[in-house]
């Protein structure tokens, strides 16, 4: 088991306007008061767990090993859904068990996952706001030092978001957008380690438009092409030069991408 | 008199693009480096002093005891109403006396009210910019451990914004909208404490809408309904699953809102 | 040489919910334990360079001398342009050698200028996330006590954005709208120490508005009239009671601004 640190890292849906992300951090203060609290986001598009789980998988794996991560976007809140502790390998995830946590616990490997028990003197369902009297004080706790033991019962495994892998047919990679950013980039699910280095030829896009390999994002300018390139992640990223992909040419998550390779 | 902590909550309508907010923030650390800076939000609507004071009174009672509260939205910047220092039960407030500190020093029970007496060498009133040169600078000394007797004279009371109760006759409660959230969701002024469990009937919306007391706020998955539940701050509060009463029902602060109570 | 304290403020364009804000920090907290991150702000319009330059001016003053001050807005991430460190009278800066840095830079005033050396075991170039591979390590390694030396070589001098300075001819001082904040006030580039105290007589804008100096802003509660007055910032800005100057009146960043000055 990994030991938890005292960072804890908050990516919720709540914006900061209403008050809500503030009562989550001085509900943890009070519960530890040397807990390290560091935005990742509040700001996720409200009920958007796919957003909320991406950005996470973005961020939970560059902090400190022990760090606990709190997930909060949850459409279904004060329902059946599970609340959940995801032990991974290097970091700890608490939020609730729709999808949210799991593209970055399965990025980094999931060792045990355990099932919040909410009727305990350390936190209780509520109605609304599931975020402050549960989901909060279990991060905490933990925190704070309580064993993972104290958190419920192991379950058998997380609800995950489908993760579809771009397949390979011939020298075709049959790929498709899974995300934009909010530069307008279009991010693919084709991984760097799937290919040869120098292995692509050409991007297929949707509309004709056809996208070219390129080192980095500058190489771009002046050219009004589309390039695409290895982003930070490992996956294959399209991106106009200081134009916004998703605006200019429409293209959106869940749109076809094929990748030429070149022939051997 | 509470001993106040070293961590300091901002709640401003700064946005953080404009770099007010980090100045802010800088200010503070120099006067009291051991200060921990938590930002509950900086974006409150400009000049919206009904939001700023609603997002502090849902914060504010969840940190620590000591917490200092430094909330700045401030339309009549560098004018004739006075800056102030609120000591409540459990923490205390810092910023313009324009109401924005009075639903959470209300909340809490006011017990001092102190004007902050601006020509100090502490602080010295700007033409356009008191969050910087007077309210963080008394929020950090007092971080720092200035007493509270060091800020100003005290007064009598604090303006405070109109805070409607909900008014009974007979088997209905006259109530109203008094928020909506970033979720669309409309918060009422009907409180918990002032009914018995399970008293609501139905509730009555403009334009003959009509919402039902729900446990939580997935029951409504599919149904379309809106329902009525108690939240976290122990307000009837009413929504739709995953869609926004504002936006759909063009339901508004404001806006009349009638309960239904069970014939006993 | 100043020393490097562990405060490090964060300047970006990345916005929060796609992580890549959250991951910054966490590499930050990787590398330097015991760093305090501060947001300045992730909010910086997408490649907006002046933006980000003002808000890092504004801020960067107020924070302890020493404080590390990160800004990435980097339109030609991946390119041509250097990293570099610019040690200042009071503060570190770290990004990249576009001009975001440059007016906190001369503000404060230039000591010394590096260029990082980007192919080091502590950081190395990628093709779309220089923030996450080079100037975060290198920011997180100076709070963690790293000599500036190690990070590169000394350059003659940095990339600076153009900071037109009013010109005065005679009893007429012309100047122009350098920026817009939040709030719709537009600030200029005519500065408070170029000017006797009370020079002004009074301000035309374009299309026939005329603005009348003023103490502070309140001063034009109930008036409709435009205002001119001394910022915390030692600019003059022009501003409508509680509405948008720049939304009202057209005013943006460029327009010319002519200040007559009182015959002495």
């Amino acid at each position: 088991m990994i030991a938890p640190s005292a960072i804890v890292t908050l990516t919720t849906d709540y914006g900061t306007a209403d008050g809500y992300a503030g009562a989550l951090k001085g509900r943890i203060l009070t519960i530890a008061p040397r807990a390290q609290i560091h935005d990742v986001t509040h700001e996720i598009a409200p009920h958007d767990v796919l957003q909320g789980a991406w950005c996470l998988r973005r961020a939970a794996p560059r902090f400190p090993p022990g760090t606990i991560h709190l997930a909060v976007v949850d459409p279904g809140v004060g329902s059946w859904r599970s609340g959940i502790v995801v032990e991974t390998e290097h970091f700890l995830l608490v939020g609730p068990d729709n999808g949210v946590l799991s593209l970055a616990a399965h990025e980094d490997g999931v060792r045990r996952v355990i099932e919040i028990h909410e009727q305990t003197r350390h936190w209780r369902k509520s109605a609304s706001f599931d975020g402050l009297t549960v989901f909060a004080p279990v991060a905490a706790h933990l925190a704070a030092g309580m064993a993972l033991d104290a958190v419920g019962q192991d379950a058998d495994d997380l609800v995950s978001l489908p993760e579809p892998r771009a397949r390979r047919a011939g020298q075709v990679l049959e790929a498709l957008v899974v995300l934009s950013d909010r530069f307008g980039n279009a991010i693919t699910n084709v991984e760097r380690n799937q290919l040869e280095p120098g292995a692509i030829e050409r991007v297929l896009l949707p509309r004709g438009v056809e996208a070219r390999p390129c080192d980095h994002y500058a190489q771009l300018a002046g050219s009004g092409r589309v390039g695409a390139f290895w982003n930070g992640d490992g996956l294959l990223e399209l991106a106009l030069f200081q134009e916004s992909i998703a605006l200019k040419l429409g293209l959106k998550p869940g749109d076809p991408v094929r990748v030429i390779l070149k022939a051997l």
